[in-house]
């Protein structure tokens, strides 16, 4: 298996077919950490890992939080309320000044689109990229990837469709990208608002009828309208935009028998997803929340001890 | 002894009075670690403890975290800002949520009452009542009557006044379940606004006039004003209130000679209670808060690891 | 060597020079801890430390939280936010429930002058002073003088000269009173509204021109406009004042040659400090902050263990 060489975890933009591979065997290996009456394995101690939020968050703030402590590191957490910006100072400046303390791994999440490669470029240890705004989520595009594989044994042949608030979604992009190292056919869906035709150029496919996009698929992928974002303005009403885009059993109809939904969370239930589809047998939405843990585990064994192979879990 | 056997700590409501002395005996036991040069046992190393805060609070909070990383336990506080409720996602979400990550314990404080009964019939790990509404807040009574067994080497036989917003007050209500268990005569004091006469089906005295509550008691607890949850609007004035219901040295003389006032703060001086008796020598309000860690960290290791008993602390 | 004998660490005022010394020395052995691969000594395992801010701070806090974690001491974190301060509690009441939970210190800051030290009085623990209003910041002024003292090998016999808004400075206050401990100059420079002729009382020098202030210096200490306290109403504009007070490399110039340029963060770029100057050479803004850990590691160490040799780190 080949060796992990990259400082930082930016996005899945240009992360090799290889690259994600080993983060997911490697998360493969560190799931089980969590299922033992000792959750605890002492890779990382005597690390810190600094949680820079300037967006809320539980799930991921959580994940990253756990991931960290089950691996032995300490955790240093900064949200935007309590943060130095009040005060006038740039960002940059607090992740200098952050880097000065010598933590071993900066998770960053904010609002603003290319605010994790900006640091990279300044900050000497790994960056973790958390969210940036409508950019990327790498990690949620990976737990995603370890789920499909995990329930379907593989990701090539398969027929992935993602539907709702593309345009606001960094989960989506971070998924079309990680995809790309797969051979997958990627159909794009939403309300032509939420979905511009220029997502073509992407190399997926774009459906405007949620009965279309949904055949056949081995995957569905529901996403969340983005209020935060302004993608309420661009929907006539929710009620509307349920009876159009939002997953339903008749859907579920229409998909390959075993069709796995997933959904990358905070779910809107009667808005994007019908209760009896969140919960139903093919919802695998908590199994993502639970491998989320693992990959993130993974992705920080991998930058922080990983590049050396000196350390064993 | 009898073995601990429930999933849950909800609420005093059902305990046994063994399941009480349970918990008292082993508070007992780990009072003396908080005393200790190195206060740490490695009881619930790799265990995940999460406190999950709707409600502002400083004394429970920080009681709790205390007491599971005396024990050893990671712990991971989430309090509402930061929460994804604000993103639409229902509670029993995010609680399914927090499950899949695999913590071992859910602490849970919440505005509305009955949060933490739904959330344990959906979750498979324990979860603690950290207080909901104006329900129940069962660690409180436990440490009220851990108290009261260590000053005055029994429960039974005692008589105990409960003195102010009884109405609002989840405390209030922990405590007359959980003493219905002994033998003691319990009377409950107010003004008629914050104490409804229906409170007489609970099986304890209701009484309006202070002198007379306070007569020959050898416990009395004092309750503050709920102005979070309207207790403002129930009284004329804050100083009308104190002029009727504030405990003053006068009332300490009607009590027994070895009376103990007690209080589950945040304490408001000069509102229900005189600067003199939350000073003074019979005042145990801080033991309160001292033996606060001792029987969390008894529930803790109760609902974490005593299930089994494959543990020793 | 002498022993640390206090209590508490409440300001520089009243430290002789042993006893900064002996924080200093100690603290360049707690510096390469941060520097090994793995960031951690056992010496405070066992403890609790008990971080309470009610004023916003990234650095500050992380800084004390990080310290204490790479001392394997427990954190306990409680901001304004969650504070029972809502509730009507007084502070005293607060610190006293606190001291009932048996932490091992107290880091408080607050917007009142003298909080730290009403609260030294009636708590039995070490108490740290995090910054109070504008009265002192002690370990903000120990980091600079660990500072000064690395780059320059001594403190004696230097001209230090501070510029900015010294009148809400409680680092400038600090510095100053360490300093008497030495033979420095130390020259005050600022608008008259922010420098009042009254700090010539405390043996320094004050100058309103800004080159004359930086002529000759070994160190220039830079302030920022402490806006939170009211230091625009005292300017004309932030304009004006870089114009006038702003450090810029024409004053660079005009200082030794191996001058040092400080800042006790966060910086205000424009305002009180050119960004050539901030990010020059003669910068040690960021040392500062690497240096903050250790001096915090060495307060920690003094009060909670060092005070009986017992332990060794």
């Amino acid at each position: 298996m080949i060796e992990w060489r990259r400082k930082d975890l930016l996005g899945t933009y240009d992360l090799t077919r290889e690259e994600i591979l080993l983060i997911l065997e490697m998360a493969r290996s560190f799931k089980e950490v969590s299922l033992r009456e000792v959750k605890k394995v002492p890779t990382l101690r005597g690390k810190t890992v600094v949680i820079l939020f300037y967006e809320p968050s539980t799930r991921t703030r959580a994940s990253f939080e756990i991931a960290a402590k089950r691996l032995s590191a300490d955790t240093l957490t900064l949200s935007a309320q309590v943060s130095s910006s009040q005060k006038g100072e740039t960002l940059k400046d607090t992740a200098k000044n952050l880097e000065s303390m010598r933590p071993d791994c900066l998770v960053i999440r904010h609002s603003m689109a290319g605010t994790p490669h900006m640091l990279s470029k300044v900050l000497r240890f790994p960056v973790i990229n958390g969210g940036d705004g409508t950019h990327e989520h790498p990690t949620q595009a990976l737990l995603d990837l370890f789920t499909i594989r995990e329930k379907k044994e593989r990701i090539d042949g398969l027929n992935i469709t993602i539907v709702g608030d593309i345009l606001h979604s960094r989960v989506a992009r971070s998924n079309i990208f990680a995809l790309r190292n797969f051979d997958t056919n990627v159909t794009l869906c939403g309300p032509c608002t939420l979905l511009p035709r220029e997502f073509e150029r992407l190399g997926v496919r774009v459906e405007y009828k949620l009965s279309e996009a949904v055949r056949n698929a081995d995957v569905i992928m529901v996403l969340r309208i983005q209020k935060e974002r302004g993608g309420l303005s661009l929907i006539p009403s929710l009620k509307e935009y349920f009876n159009l885009y939002g997953l339903r059993e008749e859907h579920i109809a229409m998909a390959k028998q075993d069709v796995i939904i997933m959904h990358p969370g905070p779910i809107n239930r009667g808005v994007e997803i019908a209760d009896e589809v969140a919960d139903g047998p093919y919802s695998v939405i908590l199994d993502q929340v639970e491998n989320g843990v693992a990959v993130r585990m993974a992705v920080l064994y991998l930058l922080l001890a990983g590049r050396a192979h000196e350390d064993s879990n």
